[in-house]
């Protein structure tokens, strides 16, 4: 340890040691940037100093109505512009966020006001029967509604409940921020999707927060003032913490309630959008835009994108349309994404286009503020890096969660050995890129051999007819399993069972093409995460 | 405080907790970007992989020779490329290393070897006499000598002691690095120039140094792989963390020996370099180059510079020459930069020339890793920003250094109220910005370098004709400014000019020589107190 012989006087104080945390951002960017806009929604328009100011006065209402450190203060807000405020205003009087998603159903929202016990929520009009509903469950101390009315959406305040507009206007803008003193506080509590059983909540602290609004802006190569477009929601690991780091880079961040092609692309001309995160389906609604919806603009739009690897012929249909398109990975455990596709730059840039998606398919590498990320067998040992062993990837680094709020079991177990367990599966090629070839339930055992679904899933997608498609495993009785195919086919187009297993036979081995193909909707959580175990639980069905 | 009412298991562990460390950036750059080229000196070139794993052996062979976590290694070297090694393989064995400037004195060398008590220093051939010398002036156990040759700049090994190639071969290329425990173990030790007496040993924490490389790449608009030439030494404030930042970035460092418009341009034009920082006498050298020195090249190159705003006429000169220049400002105690004059964008780009000078010209902001920075009255009390006001720049953040090795006075000092005291006096702008209008503590800056004129009248009231003297900056258009010392003989006795600057050269540094001498009576107040402001006014009149 790096200590010297003689230490006196060298202990941390006021002047050297600030706890981190995403709040100082916005304080800073209110003297550095006061006149520069920072947040858009419609015709509205903040500057850095409004809001700042709009924060302080939220926060201040907040702790004037008994909201105390510690206490957990919950949202049910799309993408509007007070949602971005209440994710520095909440922290601010020393609150903990938990940012609820707003398509989950009445149960779930029940069962996350009373494990998290929110004493106050943030609802818009349109998610009002839903928290009322939910508040109807519970059984001990409701959190207080607080309505956030957007008239101009169509959702004007019902009058039942404390308007937003109203609280704010009673707050102090003169109020001392509450700061973290100890940056292992927490700043955010983020329930999981859980496809089975209870969500879990993911309780965030502020510094990996901060960490992960230092590191973001390297490796997505952002530079000062970049313009925001909110696609991801602001209850997905608070906007990959994309809304923190704003401030730090001067931005601004357009605000967008509804994801739309018209609403994309209307941002990108008219508010001059650099920067978007979102799913690839965001990158097919592009690709796919009516006419109409369109508009020209002359500059490169940068998209992460998560979920699931960007398909090649997305990635050849969306980039000419002036889309760089960079694959992240993570969970909410991790703060959002937490490696990335890393393009090693002109060194591929001239490789063909199905090269390059294939690089782009990727998972990727850590980001700058993670120590360790790969991928490890069953006994905790990295596997070789050859493209074809595979294992779990594992996860260390400052931007990983505390642990599960009121689950000290599956935190432990999520931690065991000294890394986030992520439950994915996957092999590196021999550069160390990481690239998941399957949920950790998700392969498909045909003859002995394996089968990654995501890799059926990839060359259907290059049908033309195509929308969407789950591959899961099949029972068989020769095979023990096969894969079969769940399609979404593109409006107004058509395509037959044979057509599409002799299009995947063409591109695929024998004991990879899908045996059987089912179309209509998909199933989904309400995250948009294809629910596959209900589609095996369908096949299974004789 | 942030602490929800049940945190049960929620603790650190490690999965979520790694103390910041500059040492992680060059572990991540390894796997992340092992082909990529880290390192370029004349015809060496390293990629990632290679250069970790030199440093790696360099810091086995530290260990294997006895320095222990804690230890002080020292060097005495120019930007070369074992130096840049060094200063991540030193800290690799837990060892903090003490980069001494080598312009300085055999007594000040000797002073620092003493206080710091290095273990060994690393010392390239021209500077073996300066450290054999002041190793013959020390009293306890001396440093071990390893010597750095660098026989293509024509300084081959002396043969008397253990040569740097020869320790890394005896490296283990498996090393385990010796990472912090705690991100406030001390890092480096670097010596101020001191403004009175001997210099001060200013130590850094990890911890620091990991927030200022994360906080540069946005305030420089970096992106990732910078190409970067080490122009300010390593020996100023470890080249402002520069070098410690670029495997974040994937960037490559250009090594540059000596600093000639030749290099640059060569740099510039054959390297493609993106990016450096120096004193704005090298912005002069680019300025003033000879015609066939020069090379064109076709981008733009982002230049920090610091210790003294960009005068006017040097910026219209060289930014058509494809410069962007930016001034930054900071001291040994923080790291280097932790304000910078951030250009705000767009709305500024149409001023006049000289409108966009003025603006340069100023001190201006804080950086994103630092929470509070802004001039204070005697009371502590902001002043107010009417660009009138003048107080004393106080800087909060998290690049700050611990604080002065065994000198707890010194430190409580610098830290009274919780700020840094940075000494230097300056107004604000209603914006915000800061600009500096005098330094606080007597400190000339030539060449980059700070000089302290107590310290040179200290050595002038040595010689024997002198009764009295007071030494002051000098506007110098090469040096920036000089040091010109003002001096009241003895009754009866004389001296000359070229006398007094002879006998000064004998006993101090040469950029610490005064460049004239004045003879006369001094002005004083009435008890006594010579009137430097009166002297300065003189030195600039034409």
């Amino acid at each position: 340890m790096g200590w010297m012989a003689d230490e006196t006087g060298l202990e941390k104080n006021a002047a050297n040691f600030v706890p981190l945390t995403p709040l100082s951002h916005l304080r800073r960017a209110a003297k550095v940037f006061p006149n520069r806009e920072a947040l858009i929604y419609g015709p509205t328009r903040l500057t850095y100093k409004d809001y700042y100011t709009r924060v302080t006065r939220l926060a201040s209402s907040l702790a004037t109505r008994g909201v105390k450190p510690g206490d957990v203060v919950a949202t049910l807000l799309p993408n509007t512009l007070p949602h971005v405020e209440a994710s520095f205003g909440i922290p601010a009087c020393g609150a903990v966020l938990n940012t609820i998603n707003i398509r989950l159903d009445v149960d779930t929202v029940a069962y996350i006001f009373a494990h998290g016990e929110a004493k106050a929520v943030l609802v818009d009009p349109q998610f009002l029967p839903l928290a009322e509903k939910a508040i109807a469950l519970l059984d001990g101390d409701p959190p207080e509604i607080i309505e956030v009315a957007d008239a101009r959406a169509g959702h004007p305040a019902s009058g039942k409940y404390l308007e937003y507009e109203d609280l704010l206007a009673s707050g102090d803008p003169e109020f001392a921020w509450v700061m973290p003193e100890d940056e292992w506080e927490s700043l955010a509590l983020n329930y999981t999707s859980g496809t089975t059983g209870r969500p879990k909540g993911v309780v965030y602290h502020h510094r990996g927060a901060y960490l992960m609004t230092m590191g973001t802006p390297v490796s997505w190569n952002m530079g000062l003032y970049p313009r925001y477009l909110t696609i991801v929601p602001l209850f997905h690991c608070n906007n990959w913490n994309h809304s923190w780091m704003m401030p730090a880079l001067g931005g601004t961040i357009v605000c967008c309630r509804d994801v739309t092609p018209k609403a994309i692309y209307d941002a990108i001309a008219d508010e001059g959008v650099t920067h978007f995160g979102g799913a690839p389906i965001v990158l097919n609604m592009i690709v796919n835009a009516r006419d109409e919806d369109r508009k020209s603009f002359d500059h490169i739009v940068e998209v992460f994108t998560a979920g699931a690897p960007p398909p090649a012929a997305t990635l050849a249909a969306v980039e000419p349309l002036g889309f760089n398109v960079t694959q992240v990975y993570g969970l909410t455990e991790t703060y959002g994404h937490v490696t990335e596709c890393l393009w090693n730059g002109p060194e591929w840039d001239g490789k063909p286009q199905d090269e390059r998606a294939a690089l782009k398919a990727r998972t990727g590498v850590p980001f700058p503020q993670m120590e360790d990320i790969t991928v490890m067998d069953d006994n905790m040992a990295q596997i070789p890096m050859d493209g074809e062993a595979t294992g779990e990837i594992m996860i260390r680094g400052n931007s990983v969660m505390k642990g599960y709020l009121k689950n000290p079991d599956a935190t432990a177990e999520a931690f065991q050995g000294g890394y986030f367990h992520s439950g994915d599966i996957a092999h590196q090629t021999p550069d160390g890129y990481i690239k998941i070839t399957d949920r950790a339930k998700d392969i498909i055992i045909s003859g002995g051999e394996n089968v990654s679904s995501v890799e059926v899933e990839g060359v259907l997608m290059h049908h033309p007819a195509v929308n969407l498609c789950a591959v899961v495993a099949k029972p068989d009785d020769k095979w023990g399993e096969v894969p079969c195919a769940f399609v979404e086919l593109k409006e107004g187009m058509e395509a037959s069972e044979a057509e599409l297993i002799a299009f995947a036979r063409e591109h695929l081995a024998g004991f990879k093409t899908p045996k059987a193909v089912e179309f209509g909707e998909l199933p989904k959580t309400s995250t948009g995460k294809i629910q596959k175990f209900q589609l095996r639980k369908q096949v299974k069905q004789p």
